[in-house]
């Protein structure tokens, strides 16, 4: 358990932030070039820039941090999704809303999230194209660019902004799901959003922008890992769809305001069920 | 004929660039703080922010351009919608994407569009958040930031960026409508976003992050009056959902790249009836 407790979790948060800047810097690099892509699944897109910010932030952190373990998008996708231990791990994305920066559509980032006995304990996601940098310590509160953010005070549905997304399976169970989701909520909420990234919807829960966000599907813990301690940082929730408990390795989540979890909940009890 | 035929069109797009970035400026010291909102609609919203960039961008426009005709969503929300006539017209959304400003998402623009015989010959799009301003003047081209721009290559629809919004109405005939829409075209494109501004899903098909585009019953002409030139000047199509002619007063519209209405079209067909 040594390793665990003596975690120096700002000096984690300074090397975060820096290798999320400069990989930022080389997804602006590319942003308005045209795009080598490969496909990962009929709608799933990787780049090369995504494997180039991946290299960048494992060589950081495995230099800065050599007994972290290290979870990431693009080379789980090679080798499998390692099981996640009890040891501080680093999990990233190194360009979350791949779809949106192929089409140079701006709602993208980089994700870095650091789990301890399987709490996330830092958590850094920016935005380089918009420039937002959102942060998090666990129990230091949430900031975007430096400024304590809070998550919104709204306490009826009806004034809410609902986010999801359309995820990559097009199979007829899963597309009908979606759409019958969003058809139920559409009467009970102000307004929906679908942006196209994972990590910056759970940045619009803690910044106040969105009340509500769901996601089932999603690739996996990396899209979520440093957004989560972000939401819970501004006062947020994170939760299974179902109310339960949020496991990060589901590929499944929840999130609201501190006030909307029960009628977000209520709204998708019927259409999530207790799988993907 | 003499008014519309001696229109000074860089002249008016330097007025209409003046009036989006002094507009803006409103807009962007006032995102951050606490709204004072008047409900239009059960849904739609309007706030002091709207109507103080609309006397604004107004005040310009007649003391520029006394004898031109204006028509702006404040005021038409008000006293009525003018009609369109051949007469040189402004037709101004002071704050496309209110929902997005109450809410402080992102995606908020200043519209300005002047049509001459119904014709727009010049369009002006600011998103001050971000920074984006695009522009067009009929013949020569579509800007962003001074760049100029181009609506997407893509040719199959597989591969296409579609956008679309939910709108503010919330009876069951039209919620419905939108969602087995979404749920027809899902199975056909990349992905869906839903951002929140018209005006911007405009602006996303002339700069190509989108490839198609379809909004039905969105508030009136200031919606859409500065995107299509800005389009159309990037070589897209702006057209009626059904494929006819595009309308500017019929609050229904069709938009893609090049390659992409006919394809567009027919996933649409059977989904969109001749009326709202």
């Amino acid at each position: 358990m040594g390793l665990q407790k003596c975690v120096d979790v700002d000096g984690c948060l300074a090397v975060a932030i820096d290798c999320a800047k400069r990989a930022g810097q080389i997804i602006v690099n590319n942003f308005h070039s045209a795009k080598t892509v490969e496909h990962k699944g009929m709608v799933d897109l990787v780049t090369e820039t995504d494997k180039a910010c991946e290299d960048l932030i494992f060589k950081q952190l495995k230099l800065s941090f050599p007994a972290h373990e290290l979870i990431g998008e693009e080379t789980s996708a090679e080798n499998g999704t390692p099981l996640l231990t009890d040891a501080p791990t680093w999990v990233v994305d190194p360009l979350d809303g791949t779809t949106n920066f192929v089409h140079k559509f701006p709602f993208v980032c980089v994700s870095i999230g650091l789990v301890v006995n399987k709490v996330p304990v830092v958590g850094v996601v920016y935005n380089p194209i918009i420039d937002e940098l959102f942060t998090a310590v666990q129990g230091k509160g949430a900031f975007l660019n430096g400024k304590r953010i809070y998550a919104s005070s709204q306490e009826k549905i009806g004034n809410a902004m609902l986010a999801t997304e359309v995820g990559t399976a097009r199979d007829k169970k899963t597309v009908d799901r979606t759409t019958n989701t969003i058809n139920n909520l559409l009467y009970q909420v102000r307004s929906v959003r679908l942006s196209g990234s994972c990590a910056m919807n759970l940045c619009g829960i803690a910044c106040g922008r969105l009340d509500m966000f769901y996601e089932l599907g999603f690739g996996g813990p990396w899209d979520v890992a440093g957004g989560v301690l972000i939401v819970q940082e501004a006062g947020g929730l994170v939760f299974d769809p179902s109310g339960g408990d949020f496991d990060l390795m589901s590929r499944r989540i929840g999130a609201s305001n501190a006030h909307l979890k029960q009628a977000l909940v209520s709204g998708l009890t019927g259409y999530v069920s207790s799988s993907l």
